[in-house]
């Protein structure tokens, strides 16, 4: 398989202000395209270094893809870092400089000067245009490997990245399954059934424990060994799997609803609002989705969501009993056939010796049969961590109660 | 200033899998301890290319920081790479071992045997103890470098790496001021104010743009200097800024309602629970924030908010009309001083040639003088970048409501 080096650009990114995720979306698309990432780089805006390691990835990769630096101010300096690289002129283009400054005025009233630096292209490169921003990309192949050059707003790389994918080589596609569970520790997992799991030397695999997606297994190799492994795993961890490959907890979850053809709305209190904000965030959710009550307050639970007020003071809102008033209630309010409910101690603070941070009740309602199906759990991480896996599993018990 | 390597290793950051957010963690702590990141690299598990890459690192950089591959599985190689990279040996610790088993057992009921790849430690390591999961860290000086090895988890990665702070020489704090702004393009900014901007050679400045918190300046150099160019534009940009440094915009909203004593709800539409779920990320918020009603559907818009049938038939769900009635609709429900709604068209379909995908209202309701702030956006990007953008710009509205 070829080989591939992203090389990410920016202090913003080397000083703990900004994550790159560029490269996640990058590194993936390229292994598709038969393309395996081989390093990530992450640099900051200074043109010594850049040139030294485009330099270094050029000569060692097939394929070089820079992302950023290519804004219009005196710290992006990609385009002069890879002319440097690659020995080449850096040459102002008329006609693009025009491009340019009637684009940018179409965001701003105002268009300065600066701009037009974005309109200086690399010798010999094919100009990539911009259909959001104003910084064109850049390709260019050399006598040793090819050179991608993108924005850095993901939004601006994302479909000059996919334009150019035609541009490369399409290569034969490597075979890559991935099994995505839930309720089994890792170690557990790889343990058990190790005879399975690494049964040829050929496929290559991977595990990953992730507290928004459950621990997964990854095997990469020829497609009758891996599909062997994955037929065989299928029907061993049938109580655990969730999905397979890029589906995600989310989409099963709708797909099931939508074939059913029942709605679901939540009722949320530690997550507040992070359920239904990752629900959302699938397109054509509307089809099963009406709405929440994120009930931050015991006010609100009671009030909008009609929770008991004895129940709050006898269990309290952290409380096989409360979560399962608010997934009625709001179920109720909603009118909805489905419904979840969550409510926990995320922390720092609030967390009791019988109720410690990271306790969490979460219980998935169904008002067809009038069945709940209530769980307690005890998460360990911090604030962040205890939302995220809250929020996991409660779509786990949705699909589970759709089941 | 001295300078840091950070290594991330696993095949799932450069297979498209997962987004590295350690670096990001590790390298602004860094800085703050006087240690500049010259490079993050991410690496996949490959035993040639870790020792190479990890080797490199020791020569060109006073500090490498390593963060994943200490798993119990045979993917997991950091452990073998930073053995060799150093020359020195793995020694099996049998103490070690039993504390991990213990650990382990808390975890899970069964505790397979490959838990002990885990208590192999580098020879004249300190080993770091891991208080979440199993996997210790170590830190190992040598006579070129200092290398510091930690869990791939974050909420292993971070507890480990605090401790390991305080074997870190304390270098010099460098000084390092933020300006964030919203509702100035940064080209415009830039070009507007680059005399001042730009004023000392001496200072380091960087600019950086975010849909998720607007336009951002960085200046890093000696304090006086700096505090003279911050003074400065907090004056000619006092309209745009929002905040400085670390501070995020929930937070700002956060401090300005605690102080007037005063409380907040959200009625979300396209952002579909983000805005809430944004807010409390912030621990504490419950002094404020009492909930939110996500209305997706029209039908809960009506139902629950209170919003008229003629508004949505004569205006729609994305207009002034409905975002203002949303606004009120859930101050007067949950009982809440201040409120804010949002409504749009996040896509990518549903856009229509008079509201085109990306068209957005938010309104921010205050009910003591029941003022409405309203204002309609259009955001370009997909589905994700709308969303995040109409949750920033639903902060910054409540921000001004609060003046």
């Amino acid at each position: 398989m070829k080989t591939a080096s992203i090389i990410a650009i920016g202090n913003e990114l080397v000083e703990g202000i900004l994550v790159d995720t560029n490269s996640k979306y990058i590194s993936k698309k390229l292994l598709e395209y038969g393309y395996k990432t081989k390093i990530i780089k992450t640099l900051p805006d200074d043109l010594d270094l850049l040139v030294k390691e485009i330099k270094d990835s050029l000569e060692t990769t097939n394929l070089v893809v820079t992302t950023g630096g290519l804004g219009p101010t005196e710290d992006d300096l990609t385009r002069e870092a890879v002319s440097k690289a690659l020995e080449k002129k850096l040459i102002f283009d008329e006609n693009l400089s025009k491009k340019i400054i009637e684009k940018a005025k179409k965001f701003h009233s105002y268009v300065p000067k600066i701009v037009e630096r974005q309109a200086m292209v690399i010798e010999g490169a094919t100009v990539l245009e911009n259909p959001v921003g104003t910084a064109p990309g850049m390709f260019l192949k050399t006598s040793k490997s090819t050179i991608l050059i993108l924005p850095g707003p993901p939004v601006e790389m994302i479909p000059i990245f996919e334009e150019a994918l035609n541009l490369i080589e399409k290569e034969n596609k490597i075979y890559q399954r991935r099994i995505k569970t839930i309720n089994i520790p890792e170690a557990v997992l790889v343990e058990k059934y190790k005879d399975i799991i690494y049964k040829y030397k050929e496929v290559n695999v991977a595990t990953m424990a992730s507290h928004t997606s459950g621990v997964e297994l990854r095997f990469t190799g020829e497609k009758a060994l891996v599909d062997e492994i994955v037929n065989m795993l299928s029907e061993k961890l049938k109580d655990y799997i969730y999905a397979f490959d890029d589906k995600t907890i989310e989409e099963i979850v709708f797909e099931k609803l939508l074939s059913k053809n029942k709605t679901v709305s939540f009722a949320e209190s530690c997550t507040g609002g992070l359920v239904s904000a990752n629900f959302v965030n699938l397109s054509g959710v509307s089809k099963v989705f009406k709405g929440s009550i994120v009930a931050y307050s015991n006010e609100v639970k009671q009030r909008v969501l009609n929770v008991n007020s004895k129940t709050l003071e006898k269990f309290g809102a952290v409380s096989k009993e409360c979560v399962e008033e608010m997934a009625k209630g709001v179920s109720k309010l909603l009118d909805t056939d489905y419904s979840v409910a969550v409510s926990g101690i995320a922390g720092p603070t609030g967390g009791t010796k019988e109720k410690p941070v990271g306790t969490v009740w979460i219980c998935a309602y169904s008002r067809e049969n009038d069945i709940f199906m209530t769980e307690g759990f005890y998460f360990k991480g911090n604030r962040q961590t205890i939302r995220n896996r809250s929020t996991l599993h409660a779509f786990d018990m949705l699909r589970r109660i759709l089941k």
